[in-house]
């Protein structure tokens, strides 16, 4: 018997276990071209929280009632398709769920790297492509820059971390707590900022940063924003990425910093990773060679249940996890 | 007696009449390759304020005690320059007093369009060019798209508003009572917002851009930014000009809308217009031809005397202009 986790009712700020159903899918025999998958892996991301709310975006809300989507890694258990053989691995965007029936269309095989399946979820999947088309397509990374990321020690983050250093620049890093602060230390970063430690990100980026910041890489918002624009350099780019600080929150974003946008000329530019797929190509030919040489690592925080899914999303939100929140089916 | 206005000490937000000082200049002879100028002419500009700050900036700041600068249009009275003979009309940067001793390589002719030498301060002058790059360059404006600005009676805005229409957009201004609406209203916009009325900007806005907009020209900051960022459409390019509502307020910009930036891929690109300078041939080109098709309309609003100059600057953060605010000396 399969089962998936539906929407119950939308969240008003921070979500709870009340807004979250385990359903029942019932088992459907397979039409003809449409593969059974048993998922493995299942993500959870920050921006999933976006689709919890009934509001136009990139990506449709989640509809109540109604299973919800997310990248998954599974195994193939039964096939109707000649593209894919009982036992193949593969990924999908029907997550949130033990086992999902998809027509082959709608599933990719993983692709050819020597990595544990998981990190198609992570580092090498969606959070890895947006650290790497962040820097590279949107904030136009050059050797030499000195880069700002927040939350340095997220799936994205701390893949910003490592992609920045094999590409020759200086790294700062932003992450909350000393064990999250020695990892991102670990990965290279020149700097690391404690968030947690109680002195404001724009005094403590400010004394780690005296020639100013070239690139900001947001994955947070709010005070780390305004701390990166205070420092920003002329001709700063910053590539907006995220702003989990605000997701849950009703509260405007409070910017005191924000005219410094005009006397050097920075420019922040939102994006979505899905614009970049078409050169995913490009990605998976530099982050194979990376980690050929061994300069990319990775963490992963696991939850293990299709029970605990809402759990492993809820503790995106409180710093729970470290590298990439997984859960194991 | 030439006499200049000095700033006496650093104002604290909102300037005030303390701030300022009319000083004697005495009367200096002329060295080889200087011209002496009787000012017609000066510039107030929002700008000015940030050079009141001892921050480092873009322009340096203004130092204290000794005499302001700024945009001023003049005639040459004397001369040792064959650059300049007597009785030339000249452009320099030496205002904010009644009398400048230049080097001629500070000076400069005014260009040859058939216009009142005012205008040079103005709509073909800095606030003309600003309008025009931060549309041509920084915003890359499209014929079809729709343009929201703010402040669209000022001297940029009623400029951006007139350019936008000539290269053939939809046009929205905000600006602050019947009277400005009406003139905005006059100069082509297809929408005018009183941000005075009572309603909230971002309500305003979207009663009128039912379709969203593709660009923001921002004069202004703070609520109508928000506004901005609520009702952006994917793609959408902000051209980062001026914040006045923040200049002189010690209090942060609130933004509730600011993580729209991401899911609509907005650029947000703050600017100075001394950065295209090197094409001010272009700007030239264009705007003599839309003067001579009747395209440009101009208001100016008018202090007589060098003793007001600090009134008219002042009045510029109340809304005291319609169009370029100029002082007649």
């Amino acid at each position: 018997m399969a089962r998936a986790w539906s929407l119950k009712s939308r969240p008003q700020g921070m979500p709870t276990m009340d807004n979250f159903e385990l359903v029942d899918l019932g088992r459907r025999e397979l039409a003809d071209g449409e593969v059974r998958i048993a998922n493995s892996w299942l993500s959870v991301d920050p921006y999933m929280r976006g689709r919890m709310n009934d509001v136009k975006s990139y990506t449709p809300p989640f509809e109540l009632g109604k299973p919800m989507q997310g990248g998954a890694i599974g195994r193939v258990v039964e096939s109707r398709s000649d593209r894919y053989r009982e036992g193949d691995m593969v990924q999908h965007f029907a997550g949130w769920r033990d086992e999902a029936v998809l027509p082959a269309d709608q599933v990719q095989p993983l692709p050819q790297l020597d990595v544990d399946p998981q990190a198609f979820l992570g580092q090498l999947g969606m959070p890895g492509m947006t650290a790497y088309f962040g820097l590279t397509e949107v904030a136009g990374l050059k050797e030499g820059d000195t880069v700002f990321v927040s939350a340095a020690a997220g799936a994205v983050g701390s893949t910003v971390v490592q992609i920045a250093k094999a590409k020759g620049c200086h790294v700062i890093g932003s992450a909350g707590g000393a064990d999250k602060c020695a990892w991102v230390q670990s990965l290279g970063a020149d700097a690391v900022i404690d968030y947690k430690s109680g002195t404001p990100v724009v005094k403590a980026l400010g004394e780690v940063a005296r020639n100013g910041i070239d690139v900001y890489f947001d994955n947070v918002g709010g005070e780390h924003l305004d701390a990166a624009l205070a420092h920003a350099n002329v001709h700063a780019r910053f590539a907006i990425c995220g702003m989990i600080d605000v997701y849950n929150s009703a509260e405007p974003t409070s910017l005191r910093y924000l005219a410094r946008l005009i006397g050097n000329r920075v420019r922040m530019q939102g994006f979505i990773v899905s614009d970049y797929v078409g050169k995913a190509a490009d990605f998976y030919r530099d982050m194979g060679g990376w980690l050929g040489e061994g300069k990319l690592q990775r963490q992963e925080t696991v939850f293990d249940g299709l029970e605990r899914a809402p759990d492993a999303f809820l503790a995106l939100f409180s710093g729970g996890n470290t590298g990439k929140m997984l859960v194991r089916v």
